[in-house]
């Protein structure tokens, strides 16, 4: 990625962010310790041998070591069927040593997604996927927010002095990210569109954005002429392309060096917005023991 | 209210459309109790002795009991401890023959709405108000939709011949009305703007809108320059206002007189959306008992 040094100001340091997070989180997890003895876990379930889940959840495992966490990995072989894994999740749910669950998506096909994920007591829900957590996101109740649009949503509140008033455009409307970054926007206090699929001028809608929050999974949707001039762009998008010379390189939904001259601001790929989830989960394990802790007390 | 009879195709006959859902409501509910043996039993809860809720929780009673349903009515004093509600209903949780329960709102101020509404038993909570029912809807996974935003969406369904593509912005961002409102619309395949008090230009935003739903509470905010030509004009809103001559009259959110001649349809008020809020209750109240039957057999 080249770019003239003079935009350089301009780039969402999302990295930066996440250590920063991730520092907090682990001077946090050191105090807990200290004073109440208790040391945050995190249980990473993992069915099948996807490479890039295992990828995934090997990284989610080590930072959260790294946290000063208890970190546990549960793998179950492919064909695992699903009472063997909801059995797995109850177990998690009663061990007090445990106060995250996360189960790796996606699952095979023959496990259903939405069970499975109801299944986590919605207090160690550090994915804040089920449906307790989504009904408390929309409600406005205290719960636990998803990584990805969390780790959004901070990297807007370190950009801008105030989200209140801006207009928020969310491209995608995932149960994942969109649809719970529109509930965070409008909790902050912006005015939200969302578009996906079926809208008709989805570069028309962009362009109204203050805040543009990009999650299709499109690489290279988002051209120059949909970024707002000024607007703050959040690209949520990460695919591994192929180069011309045999090399790969990563890329977002947004054409960055079309979006770069006219953004305000703008995360880049890799390095904007993927530090952030993970640095997201290890505070949202945080969260969980808290609340563990809260629930003893109380 | 009056109006160039030419342009009263425009109408939304919400009284109509809701007569025709309650007619199939006691259909069903009568065929519900001769193949199964079920007869829907709706528990309402009133707290305290606010007189519009005590018409409101009459009339809900009496519209069950005429669809055939059954119906009960528990009335607390105003003084009434959480504990005491709370216990009603644990004890309306676990009656067989209750399949809905509803706690009519405003509660008193020193008892929880949020506590209160998350005690009812997701499958008999009737207005689809507690956590698990709003992430439900905000996943898409099947739940009871809260009525009045279930009321409007029939309505425009019975309106246009898709929802799919369309523009849709909803103004008002409250849990009871807007969010669930733009979930719904978002499930449809609507492009959805949620505008409210914090939006520095509601009218631009509303003027995108093919479709324009109002549930702010404020009598008489939208303007007719606020429709865009042509759009589905949706109006939540319903106050009963003074007259110069000493009278009163119900008013919406949109004056109607100056939106009338831009939508391509409207609802009055009354007349629009009130009465499918009742009809959607029982419709969710049926709901409920297929529900409980479906847990029965399984």
């Amino acid at each position: 990625m080249k770019h003239d040094p003079a935009l350089s100001g301009k780039l969402i340091d999302g990295k930066g962010v996440a250590r920063r997070l991730t520092d907090r989180v682990k001077a946090d997890v050191e105090s807990l310790r200290e004073e109440h003895g208790v040391v945050p876990g995190l249980a990473v379930v993992l069915v099948g041998n996807d490479p890039a889940s295992e990828v995934y959840v090997k990284n989610k495992a080590i930072q959260t070591h790294r946290a000063g966490m208890r970190s546990f990995m549960h793998m179950l072989p492919e064909t695992a069927e699903q009472d063997e894994l909801l059995d797995l999740i109850a177990l998690l749910n009663a061990n007090p040593r445990i106060h995250g669950i996360l189960v790796q998506l996606p699952l095979p096909a023959h496990l259903d997604p939405i069970v499975v994920t109801n299944a986590i007591a919605p207090h160690k829900d550090v994915d804040g996927l089920g449906e307790v957590n989504a009904g408390r996101l929309s409600l406005g109740i205290p719960g636990l927010v998803p990584c990805t649009p969390l780790g959004c949503l901070m990297l807007l509140q370190e950009t801008l002095p105030t989200l209140r008033g801006l207009n928020a455009v969310v491209i995608g409307a995932s149960n994942l990210v969109g649809k719970p970054m529109a509930q965070l926007l409008l909790r902050e206090g912006c005015t939200v569109s969302v578009g996906h699929i079926d809208t008709k001028d989805p570069r028309a809608l962009a362009r109204e954005g203050d805040i543009l929050v990009v999650a299709t999974g499109k690489t290279g949707l988002v051209r120059g002429d949909w970024i707002k001039p000024g607007a703050t762009v959040i690209d949520v998008g990460i695919t591994r392309i192929a180069l011309p010379d045999g090399k790969t390189r990563l890329a977002g939904d947004v054409v960055f060096d079309e979006a770069l001259p006219l953004a305000g601001h703008i995360t880049p790929v890799p390095g904007g917005v993927g530090p952030m989830t993970i640095a997201c989960l290890l505070h949202n394990t945080l969260q969980a023991a808290r609340i563990y802790l809260n629930g003893q007390s109380s």
